[in-house]
C-alpha cells in the first residue's frame, strides 16, 4: 500500500510500504478515507535529522473498517469510524478519568508496527477503546468536520476546557492557526461573550471572525498585551487559549490573563520553562493543558458536528490526493494553507 | 503606641510610633489582641537593605474594634474581629468573585498610613469589606486558631483548592512549615484519602501526622520524587500543594503530580520561571495559585475552627509578648519555632 514517510527535514515521500494488517485480536484494520496534515507534523518537517529508515507520518484520519480482530466488539467491518490521534484501551484508570492520552496500554500512530494515518490503511490497536463509529457514509459532506475530531477540534476544545471558558466570559485566543481557530469555535460553543483572537493573517482572521471572534489583535508582544488590556478595561481575559507554543506567545498568554484567570496551553512548548512565574503568582493565574484527550471529547462534540452547529472542517483550505502530500506539507509550512486535507 | 519596625536584614525593633487613628470614614480602629510572625516576614528579615525610616511589620492579627468611621456599618466598637492579610472593599468586581487579593481599592498593611499588624493597634481601611466579626471573647482559647484565618490557614486552604483536592484523592504537600501543615489540615478537611507530607523536621512531621498526613517523605529532589512514585503505584499525586517557593521544591511538586493532576502553589516564588514545562505539558499537569484570598475563605473555615473540627492554631509553638518580637523573628528564622504568636 502507499503511505507517507518522512526522511528528514523537508523530505516527505509517498512510498510503497507493507500492507496494514491485523496483528493483535484487539486490532481493527481501517481503510483511510480522509486524513490530515497536523501543525505538529511541521516540527519534524522543519527539524528532523536525516533517517535511513524514515518515519511513517499522520495521526488524524477517518475511514472504513475493513476487518477486526477476534476480541473486538464495538466496531465491525463496514463501519465508518474516526480515530483520535492516539490509540487507547478505554478501560485503564486514565481512560476512565477521560485522560486517554495517558492510557497505560495506548500509544502513537506511525511507530513500531502501527501505521501512520497519512496512508491507504491503518492497523488500529485497541479498536474498542479507540474508534468511534460515525453515522454517515464515507463520502459525506461532513467528513472534513468529522475528521477534525481526531485532533484539531479536540485540541481547541481542550484549551478552552482547561482555560475554564464559561458563559458570559471574555476569552483570548493566542494564535490564528487551525488549532487557534478551533479554539474560537470551542470558546463560542461554551458560551464566551467576547472572543479576542490574536493573529495577523488576513484569511485566518476572516475565518476566525466567522467562527465567532469578536475582536482581533494583530499586534505582537508588549503591544498585543497593551491592546488586550485596552479592550478589557485593563483587566485582561478570564480565559486564554495558548495555541502556538513559543516562549513569546506563552508570555503574551500569561500577561493578558485576568487576575484569577486561566491559560490553557495546547501549542507544543518549545521551551522547558514557563516564563513570568512571579507576576502570574501574584495575579493568581493558572496555567494548564497539554495533548488533548481527543477521544474523551468526541462524544460531546460529535452531535454538534452532525447537526452543523459547528463547522471545524472549514479550517481545511486545501485538499490533496495522497500523491501530493509532500506539496501539502510545503504549503502548510509556507503558510499558503491553514490546514491540508488528504483525500484518498 | 508600640509597634514592630524592621530597619534591615536581621534588625527588628519595637518602637514608639504615632498612635493608630481613624482617617477615612470607612476605617475601623482595632486594638490588637494577638498577632503573628509570617513566613513571608522572614524574606525581608534575610535580605532587606538598610532603611533609615524602617518598615512597619505584620499583617496577621485579631483584636477588638475601638472605634469606626461614619460610613462603617458591619462592625462596631467592642466587636472582636479578625482581618485577612490584605484589606479590601468587599464590593469591587474582584471581591465579588472571591479574589479579594486583587481588590481595586484594597491594599497592604504596614505601608503609607496603614499600620502593621505587629503592634498595639491598627487602622483598618475598608472595614466593612475587610473585617469579620468573631463570636468569641478576645481571650478565648480559640484565638490562636482564629488568628490563622488571617493568613496561614487560608493559604494552606488556597493551595488545596487550587490543586483541586477532592474526596478520596491522593494529595502531596511539599513543605512542612506552617503553611504546609495548614495544607495538610485543608487536604484532610476536603476529604483527601491519602496525604503525603514532604518534610524532614521531626517536630513538624509529628504535627503533620496529627493533622492527617498518612505518609511522610523526608528525602529531597529526585529521591523524593522516586519515593512518592513508589507510594502511588508509579502514578503520582492527584493534587500537590507547593508550600515553599524554591525552584527545587517547585520542580519536585510538578514531578510528583499525577498526569492530569494539579499543583497549587502558595510558596512565594523565588524564581521567575516555572521549570519542567515540557514534561508537565505532556502529562497535562496544571499549576496555579498565588496569594490566598483569605477573606473569601473565612466564612467557610470559621465554623470548623469554632467547632474545633480543625485546630490550625497548633502551628504556633511559641508565644512572645510584643517586646520580644525581635527574638521571635530570630527563632523562626533559625527554625527553632514553626510559627510565633504575639500576645498583646
Amino acid at each position: 500500500m502507499r503511505a507517507t514517510v518522512m526522511y528528514g527535514a523537508g523530505d516527505v515521500r509517498i512510498e510503497i510500504v507493507p500492507d496494514a494488517r491485523l496483528i493483535e485480536p484487539t486490532d481493527a484494520l481501517v481503510t483511510v478515507a480522509r486524513a490530515a496534515i497536523c501543525g505538529s507534523d511541521l516540527w519534524p518537517y522543519k527539524t528532523m535529522e536525516r533517517s535511513d529508515n524514515g518515519r511513517r507520518m499522520g495521526h488524524e484520519f477517518v475511514g472504513v473498517v475493513e476487518a477486526v480482530g477476534t476480541d473486538v466488539q464495538t466496531v465491525k467491518a463496514g463501519d465508518v469510524v474516526v480515530s483520535p490521534f492516539l490509540w487507547s484501551d478505554g478501560t485503564c484508570v486514565f481512560c476512565q478519568e477521560g485522560l486517554q492520552t495517558e492510557c497505560l496500554h495506548g500509544g502513537r500512530y506511525g511507530s513500531d508496527d502501527v501505521d501512520g494515518g497519512q496512508g491507504e490503511a491503518v492497523r488500529v490497536p485497541q479498536a474498542d477503546g479507540t474508534l468511534v463509529v460515525l453515522p454517515v457514509g464515507a463520502d459525506d459532506a461532513l467528513m472534513p468536520s468529522l475528521l477534525t475530531l481526531s485532533d484539531v477540534m479536540g485540541t481547541g476544545h481542550h484549551a478552552a476546557v482547561v482555560a475554564d471558558v464559561r458563559p458570559g466570559k471574555t476569552v483570548a485566543v493566542v494564535g490564528d492557526g487551525a488549532v487557534g481557530l478551533c479554539g474560537v469555535i470551542a470558546a463560542k460553543r461554551l458560551g464566551a461573550e467576547r472572543i479576542i483572537l490574536l493573529g495577523s493573517h488576513p484569511d485566518r482572521i476572516a475565518l476566525g471572525t466567522e467562527f465567532g471572534a469578536t475582536d482581533i489583535v494583530s499586534e505582537r508582544g508588549d503591544e498585543a498585551v497593551e491592546r488586550v488590556h485596552e479592550l478589557t478595561h485593563g483587566l485582561g481575559a478570564h480565559s486564554v487559549l495558548e495555541c502556538v507554543g513559543l516562549e513569546e506567545s506563552t508570555l503574551t498568554a500569561l500577561q493578558i490573563a485576568r487576575p484569577g484567570g486561566a491559560v490553557g496551553r495546547v501549542g507544543l512548548p518549545q521551551e522547558d520553562s514557563v516564563p513570568d512565574a512571579i507576576a502570574t503568582f501574584f495575579r493568581n493565574v493558572t496555567i494548564g493543558g497539554g495533548p488533548a484527550p481527543a477521544r474523551a471529547y468526541m462524544e460531546e462534540l460529535l452531535p454538534d458536528v452532525l447537526e452543523g452547529t459547528i463547522e471545524p472542517g472549514r479550517v481545511f483550505d486545501r485538499s490533496v490526493p495522497l500523491d501530493e502530500v509532500p506539496d501539502g506539507y510545503r504549503a502548510m509550512n509556507e503558510r499558503e494553507a491553514i490546514k491540508v486535507l488528504i483525500e484518498l
